[in-house]
C-alpha cells in the first residue's frame, strides 16, 4: 500500500488531490468531498469601495511562541489586515533523538504564526503554495464565516497563491488550519499544517468584573500531536518525500495514539534557550491551541489567573484554576501575573504527556522571592522522632 | 471464550442476565451488581389522583436527528407526556464496508429518539422489550431523580413491557441509555442504546443576556463509538445473533479505542441525502449527546452563537466558541443563526475521529451569500514574485 | 531493561534520582531537569516574627474518601495549618484478582489524604520519606506558588524530611503530587502519589446566586489510573520491590491506555463496605481530582445541583449537571441534596472505565422514597398488544 502512494508520488503536483485512495478500505468515506469543491464568490463593486477606503495594515508575522506587534485596544476604526502566507513542506526534526517528519507547514514554523487584529477588521490573507511543495493545500480559519472557513475558496496548486478576504466578528483566540478534503485534513493537521488567530474586542480584554484587563507579554503555545510509523525493530521509519509516509501514517493515527505530542513542534523547542521569559509583577498572555486533540495545560508553581479556556474574550474568564481544557480543534487562552521567580514548567498535565511525548516548556522568571507566599521553614534533614 | 457465550446465547430469553461470566478473569467486578437489583415503589393513591388530573399528551417519537413536534414555551401547566418507546436488536450496518453490528436499539434507531418535555411535566414512559430479543435491557435517564435513574424499576426481559413515571425538574438536555448491570451497562452503550431527552425551560430558552431565545429548527446529533471485532486478516467479523460478540467486542472495548465513531448509527447518515439543512437567517439548535466518550462538535464555516456545553437551560451559554466539548455521558446543546449558503461540515474536531472513524455531518444551508463576510478577493493563480 | 533497572534498584536509597536513563532511546527528553533542581529559600526574619504570631493549629489527617474535620467558614484570622505527611512505598492489591503495585503513597492511602484549609491560611507542611523507602520524593502543590508548587524545595531522601510552608491564596480544591523530574513524573503519579487539598473562602462556599451554600458531608474521590504491566499470557506482572515495574510500566504508560481506573485504590474500594452513605435531604460535597487524565463523573439517578468544574470557588458554579469533566491534573466539586433513598452509583461515565477498568462507587441513601419524582406506574409484564 506503501508502495503505490509512495509511486503516486513521483507525480508531484497535486499528486495527492486525488483522496479516493479506494484501496484503503478501512478508511471511512465521510463523504466530506462534497463539502470542500472549491468554490468562488461573485465581485460584489459598492462593498468593494467601500473596504478600498479602509486604511490597510501588512501585519508581519513571527515565529511562534513570539507573537505580532499589536495594539491591545484597537486605534480608529476597522482596518484591512494584509497577511501574506507561504506554505511549506519540509523535513523538520522533532525531537533530539533525530526523528524526523516531512511537516506540512504555514510560514515554515509548527504551529503556523499566531495572527493579531481586532474585532470588525478584515484580514485579507494572501495564501501562497510554494512551487517546490508537492501537494494541494488550503486554510480553515475558524474566527471566518462560510465557506467552510475559507477553506472551498482557497485550495492552492503547488506553484500558485490565493487571496481571501474575511471579517473577524467573533472575538477571542481560534485555531486555523489546512483542510485539503478527506483524510487529507487529518494528515495535514498532524503534519503541522496549524496556527491561531486571536481577534482581540476593539477595547481590549475584559477581567471577570468586566474591567479593561491589560497583559505585559503574550506568547503562543502551539500543541502539536504526531503520528510518527515505526519500523519492525520499533525504530522511527525516515522518508524520502512529503507524502511518503501517507499509508503509514494513517495507521499510526487510526490508533488515536501520538508517539509524540510538542510544543512548537519539537521536544524541548520551549526549554533551554527556548524558553520563555518573564519578570515577577508581569502579566503573560498564553495563548494555547490543539488542532486536534483534547489538552489540558497546567503552569507547575502558577495558576490560570484568569482563563478564557474556549477561546471567547466576549465570555466571562474563569479564575484562579491549576488546569484547564483546550478542546481539540479550539485554542484557549490564559492570563498570570508571576509572583515568583524561578523556572516554571508549563504543560499539557496529562504527565505522561508532558514529560514521555514531550507537552512539557519552560517559562524563566526574574525577580524577588517572595517568602510570604513561599519558604523553605526547614532544609531536607534526618527525620526526627517526635 | 466466545464459544461459551455463543452457546448461552442458544438459550435465548435473559441469557444475559447473569453477567458474573468468572471466566473473564480480566473483568474488573465493580460490584455494580448491588446497586442494580431490580425495585419496586409502592404506590401513593392521593399522589396519583392529582397527577390523574393532569392533561395527559402522547408524544410521537421521530427518527435522528429530527426532533419530535413541540412548543418552545410551555402553554399552561404541567402535563403528564406519554412516550411508548420500544427496544429492538437488530442487525444494522455502520458504514459503506458492509461492517455490521447487532444493535441494541431504542425504537429501531442509533441513537434512540430525542424526547422533549418540559419542565414541571411528568415523563409517563412504557418501555417495551419486543419478544423476538434475546437480552434483558432497562433505561436510565440521567433527567430524572431516584432509582438508578429508573434503571432500577425498569428491567423488561423479552417479551415484557414496564411503565415508569418521573417528573422532569432539571431544565437541559440529558443522555439515557439502557443500563442492565455490570458489563452489559457498557456493552449495551457502545451497541447501541442511548438517546436524549430535551426539558426546556416552561418558558423557553434565555441568551447569555437573559433574553428570550427562540430557534428555527433542531436536530438531534447522537455521537455513537463502535468497537467492532477483527479477524486475523483484520477483517471487521460478522455476527449470527445479538450478543455473540460478547467476548470479541469486550476485548476491543478495553483498548479504549473505537474503530468507528459515527453520528446517527452508521458513516455519512448524516452527509448526501441524510444531510441536515437550513437556511440563512435561520437559527438552528443542534443537541448532540455521547453516552461514553469526550467529543468536541464544530461547524466548520460557523460558529456556536450560545452553547450550553454541559447541556443546563439554567446556566448561562457560552458565545462565539469555535468547539465545544461534549463530556462522555452527557448532551449539549449550540444554537447558530447562519449567516452564509453553502455545504457546512458538522464534526467531531479530533479530525482523524471526524474523517477515518466517521464523525462527519453536513448542513446544506440556502441563501444569499454576504461578500462582506467573506469573499476571494483574488482566484487561485501563479504566484506572482513580489 | 527491566534488569538493569532492577540490578540499580539493589543499591536503594536514592538509586532512582538519576532518571537520565540513557537506555532508554524512546524517553523523549524534555529538558525538565533545568527546572526541578532543588533551591533554597533565604530567611525572612520580620516576615517569620509576624507569622509566629498567627495561631496555629495541627490537622489530623483520614483516609479518603474522608476529610478532615473542618469549619465551613474561617473563625477568625489566618492561621498557620501543619500538616506532617509520611511518604510510605508499600505494595498494595487493586483489584479482587490480586493484582498488585507498589504503590508510592502520601500517608498511605491512594489517593493521598484531602487536606482542608480557608483562603489566607498557611499551609506548613512537613513532609518525611520514610527510611524504609526506596526512592526520592517530593511535593507539588498546585494551589501553591513559586518552586513548581513547593516540589523544588521539598526533595527528600529515604530518611529525610523537610518542612514548607506556603500561603494558600486560591479558593478552590487543587492537585497535589509527588514530581521528582523527568519521567520520575509520570511514574510516581500513576504509582498512585497524588491527593487534593480544598481551600475554602473564609466565608464559605456561596451558590450560583450569590448565596452562601453549605454542606452536610463531605467525600473525597480520588481517580488513579494504573498501566500494570502483563507477561507474554496476559497476566499482571508482580515486582519484588519498588520501582522494579519501571520499564515495564514506562511501556504500558506510553499507550495512553490504562489497565485500571479506580476510585480510592481499588476496584469496588468505595462499594459495599467501603461505599459512601448520606441521608435524603442531605447535602454532599463529592471533592473529585485526577492527577493525569480527563474523567466525567456522574451520580446515576442524582445530579450536579452545583458544579465547581474546574475546582474555583471564586467562580459561579454551574447548576443541574448530569456529567462534569475533571481536567487531567485538577480537582473539582460537586454538591447534591439527595431527594430520594437508594443505592446510587457514583461512575467515571466512560462506561467502559466504570466497570470494565473500576471507575465505579457507590453512596447508599436512607430516607423516604418520593412517588412524586418517580414511580413505577406498572410493574413488568408481557406486553399487551394495543
Amino acid at each position: 500500500m506503501s508502495n503505490i502512494l509512495t509511486q503516486a508520488a513521483g507525480s508531484r503536483r497535486g499528486f495527492l488531490k486525488v483522496t479516493g485512495l479506494a484501496g484503503l478500505a478501512t478508511l471511512a468515506a465521510t463523504g466530506t468531498a462534497q463539502a470542500d469543491e472549491q468554490m468562488e464568490t461573485t465581485a460584489n463593486p459598492a462593498l468593494a469601495a467601500e473596504i478600498a477606503k479602509l486604511p490597510r495594515v501588512k501585519q508581519v508575522l513571527v515565529d511562534p511562541p513570539f507573537v505580532p506587534e499589536h495594539q491591545q485596544k484597537a486605534e480608529g476604526g476597522p482596518r484591512v489586515v494584509e497577511i501574506t502566507l507561504p506554505i511549506i513542506e519540509k523535513k523538520m526534526q522533532i525531537d533530539d533523538d533525530g526523528t524526523e517528519i516531512w511537516a506540512l507547514t504555514f510560514n515554515g514554523s509548527v504551529p503556523g504564526p499566531m495572527m493579531v487584529v481586532h474585532e470588525g477588521d478584515y484580514v485579507e490573507i494572501k495564501l501562497q503554495n510554494l512551487a517546490t511543495n508537492l501537494m494541494e493545500h488550503n486554510i480553515d480559519f475558524h474566527a471566518a464565516t462560510g465557506a467552510l472557513g475559507g477553506g472551498a475558496l482557497t485550495k492552492v496548486q503547488p506553484g500558485e497563491e490565493v487571496v481571501l478576504r474575511w471579517k473577524a466578528t467573533k472575538p477571542g483566540v481560534f485555531v486555523y488550519h489546512c483542510a485539503p478534503g478527506d483524510i487529507m485534513i487529518p494528515y495535514h493537521v498532524t503534519h503541522g499544517m496549524n496556527g491561531a488567530i486571536m481577534v482581540l474586542p476593539r477595547d481590549g480584554l475584559k477581567d471577570a468584573a468586566g474591567k479593561p484587563y491589560a497583559y505585559d507579554r503574550a506568547y503562543f503555545i502551539g500543541e502539536q500531536d504526531f503520528y510518527i510509523p515505526r519500523d519492525k525493530d520499533g525504530s522511527f521509519v525516515k522518508y524520502e518525500n512529503a507524502g511518503d509516509d501517507m499509508a503509514d501514517a494513517l495507521e499510526v493515527m487510526r490508533t488515536l495514539t501520538p508517539t509524540h505530542e510538542v510544543f512548537n513542534g519539537k521536544v524541548g523547542a520551549l526549554t533551554g534557550e527556548g524558553a520563555m521569559k518573564a519578570k515577577v509583577g508581569e502579566t503573560v498572555l498564553f495563548i494555547h491551541a490543539q488542532a486536534t486533540r483534547d489538552t489540558r495545560p497546567h503552569l507547575i508553581g502558577g495558576h490560570g489567573d484568569l482563563v478564557w479556556e474556549a477561546g471567547s474574550f466576549n465570555d466571562k474568564p474563569d479564575t484562579n484554576l491549576e488546569t484547564w481544557l483546550i478542546r481539540g480543534g479550539s485554542a484557549g487562552a490564559m492570563a498570570y501575573t508571576f509572583r515568583q521567580p524561578g523556572i516554571y514548567a508549563y504543560v499539557n498535565h496529562n504527565l505522561i504527556e508532558a514529560v514521555m511525548l514531550g507537552a512539557t516548556a519552560h517559562v524563566v522568571v526574574e525577580g524577588e522571592w517572595d517568602d510570604d507566599l513561599m519558604t523553605q521553614v526547614q532544609k531536607p534533614a534526618p527525620i526526627q522522632a517526635t
